[in-house]
């Protein structure tokens, strides 16, 4: 891979010329003034592809256009699609910007724009290690499919249209996925994470008299929504930290050993993390540490409660009402839970309380530890970082993951070559030049392990 | 007695004639521009003492003045403190009212007017008593003390500073209060209230981490404020609906056998009350009627809840909170309840989360059954409306019962001529003149029937 690495040091500037390119779009999905822009960065991204002579074409949507290139099928060897996104996040407050957010500065060995890290400059990272390979060798070692939506930050509807089509999963038939729009463990620490939990998201409705009653005249004998929806969400966790609904643990896959052991590994501090969120202590499942409780185990959490006045008024409300959700693990289906829940808080429903329980889900990934993809994976990481990746699991979900899996029946690896502190969402978006660089050399590296993998 | 029955028989159209002056004017307490109005009110409730010869005055306050007026004192006789209010609610939604709220008009046997009820029509069944006597006989068989007020609608701070005063407490000097400002069991059923619940109002605040976290990210390792919030409110009570806050039922005085008895005997109906409410079904301490939870136990409500979010986002909020309260019976001491709940629920606190709970509180009082007050009461009731009432208690507190007898030491009767579909506070408010007229004649028996008790 000499000749490789030694492109990659002759085009730092170029690279980075290029990114900055891609950052001066505005393309803002949110915004429906930014609709030129968003076809800009379109053109902009499939120009890449067709300036290293790889045929790409827009595929219309109801949005956006999706961004689609590919080289060649070789024989053998497995067929990658790389996933990215080439819009970004609003950037209100405008006024808390150091520099503006569409003019790309570099400060302190970063790059500042909104799109930096998320996703613009990780999804170059494969794109520009393409063309390393197409220029220096004409060809790739892997067959990549490239597909790059512009519908990321708004719920990604034009693309989870066109994946439920027949023509989308015969276009984009491979392997495995490859995503670049995550974080590194910490500074100098990559991470390959392996994990995500999935979701099931509840609203329950409480119905109690007709109307607000005096507490004085009635209380004690009228079935209050609020003391009712506060005994039915105390009633879904006992005090073990575990949920209650019964034959919720029941699909659950474990946390292996080797995943206990690796997770204990990692350089993480309660105290910090305390210190981090500001809280004297924490509590959650038992037996569990908190980074298998945040990444390996199931939740309940209340979002959001209301019911009756803020002011001291003493009625008895008509109506109460929640949202929450359980986190899910692998394996965990969330209509199964959602239907689990409403029974049992149903089940539990007093006397003079209406109850309406609907719920909406997405399932949690885990990406076997022990397949092939993520030990090339892991090897083409230390070549780029010059460090071993540490395996990591994510909390939230990711739907086009989840999607990937049902639609085209296959993994992602998550290779995230961002920071934590990278400003994602908020004003001063950053992305370390080094990390950009290291990621380019690593997307490269990885390709030839791929094909080394299965060979 | 025939002498002053025949007078007010002579006086109907009269007395009709002066509670439509009275109701003329709009002396709404809460309205600022009002305050002309509150003082030609208390000057016209001043002038009906001295239009019978009797001294009244005005004694300043920090809003609308109390109207003072006595009688002289009877040797071996009784001194009642009669309490009632010249102020009223405001009138708002206006185009709901069918005549105008300071225009009364009679209708079905009603006079319709803000105020009518409450507490103008019932204050001056007293007022025009004292006239018959005084017309009749030249003098009252009891000493009266007369104290109207014009802020019960908007909390009587100008009297309670007033009765926190020695002047107030060797003024008000007196063996009994009455006071009509309650309603008759039904139409057609006088009743007298000898009971009032207390209550202890509480505040609770939940604070956890510094600021709304990720779900995803941060679920299953940060204690959830309305999670806490949740289980704490639902800790309260039990599954039989018992307070479970330790010591909370030690001073509470059980119903008798007596009272039991005659609670069960009321034209009571569980199936018209869930009808009335619009419930299904009832909930409440177990072992007791609804009357009896109603009027005679304890009871907790959560009259309000907040935390998070009403849209569908998936964070753990740094903040949650509710108002709640228990309405307690008499011998319950609320800043006593109000510390053990504090304890309890301070104790019950999970690492991570830092709570606050505040509260106010007012005792109940009950006045004994078997006082020769009580049994005067009722006689009079029986002759003024020719049925004997039914004892009843009220579920909600009347702050100045509990305040003249902390402040003064005595018991109040509550008398009520009302009825519960007076429209009190709402649009339409109206009084039943037959009630009227009973009241005047029941208020005349009952000073006779004082004399009479302790002669």
């Amino acid at each position: 891979m000499d000749d490789i690495d030694a492109y990659l040091s002759a085009q730092t500037a170029r690279f980075e010329d290029d990114l900055c390119e891609l950052l001066r779009i505005p393309s803002i999905s949110a915004d429906p003034a930014q609709a030129p822009a968003m076809r800009a960065a379109a053109d902009w991204v499939a120009g890449q592809f067709q300036a290293m002579g790889l045929p790409a074409e827009l595929i219309p949507a109801s949005g956006p256009p999706l961004v689609y290139a590919e080289t060649p099928k070789v024989p053998g060897q497995p067929t990658v699609l790389v996933y990215g996104h080439y819009d970004v996040q609003p950037v209100e407050p405008l006024e808390e910007w150091l520099s503006p957010p569409f003019e790309p500065t570099k400060r302190g060995g970063n790059i500042y724009a909104r799109g930096a890290t998320d996703d613009k400059g990780q999804m170059l990272t494969h794109v520009l290690a393409a063309r390393a390979w197409m220029a220096t060798r004409g060809q790739l070692p892997v067959q990549l499919k490239f597909l790059i939506e512009g519908e990321e930050e708004v719920a990604s509807e034009g693309l989870n249209a066109w994946l439920a089509t027949d023509a989308a999963r015969q276009k984009l038939a491979c392997d495995v996925a490859v995503i670049s729009d995550t974080s590194q463990f910490g500074p100098g620490q990559p991470a390959i994470t392996y994990g995500l939990r999935g979701i099931a998201f509840c609203e329950i409705a409480v119905r109690g008299p007709r109307q607000d009653l005096h507490s004085g005249t009635f209380g004690g004998a009228v079935t209050n929504p609020i003391n009712t929806l506060c005994k039915l969400l105390a009633s879904l966790v006992d005090d073990q930290g575990r949920v209650t609904v019964p034959g919720f643990y029941d699909a659950v896959v474990p946390l292996s050993d080797q995943e206990r052991k690796q997770l204990a590994e990692l350089p993480f501090s309660d105290e910090k993390f305390r210190e981090q969120i500001g809280v004297a202590g924490t509590t959650g499942e038992s037996g569990y540490t908190t980074l298998e409780r945040r990444w390996g185990r199931p939740t309940f959490d209340v979002h959001g409660i209301w019911g009756g006045q803020r002011e001291s008024k003493t009625a008895i409300p008509a109506r109460a009402g929640a949202k929450f959700s359980f986190r899910l693990v692998p394996n965990q289906d969330p209509e199964r839970i959602i239907a689990a829940a409403r029974d049992f808080l149903l089940t539990q429903c007093p006397p003079g309380i209406e109850l309406e329980v609907s719920g909406r889900g997405a399932e949690g990934v885990v990406v076997p530890l022990d397949c092939s993809y993520m030990a090339a994976a892991s090897r083409a990481i230390e070549r780029g970082f010059g460090r071993a990746p540490v395996f990591i699991r994510e909390g939230g979900s990711i739907p086009i993951v989840t999607n990937f899996r049902r639609r085209l029946g296959i993994d992602t690896l998550l290779l995230g070559w961002g920071l934590d502190d990278d400003n994602t969402h908020s004003p001063n978006e950053k992305f370390s030049l080094a990390d950009f660089h290291r990621g380019i050399k690593a997307s490269c590296h990885l390709w030839h392990e791929l094909s080394k993998s299965t060979s």
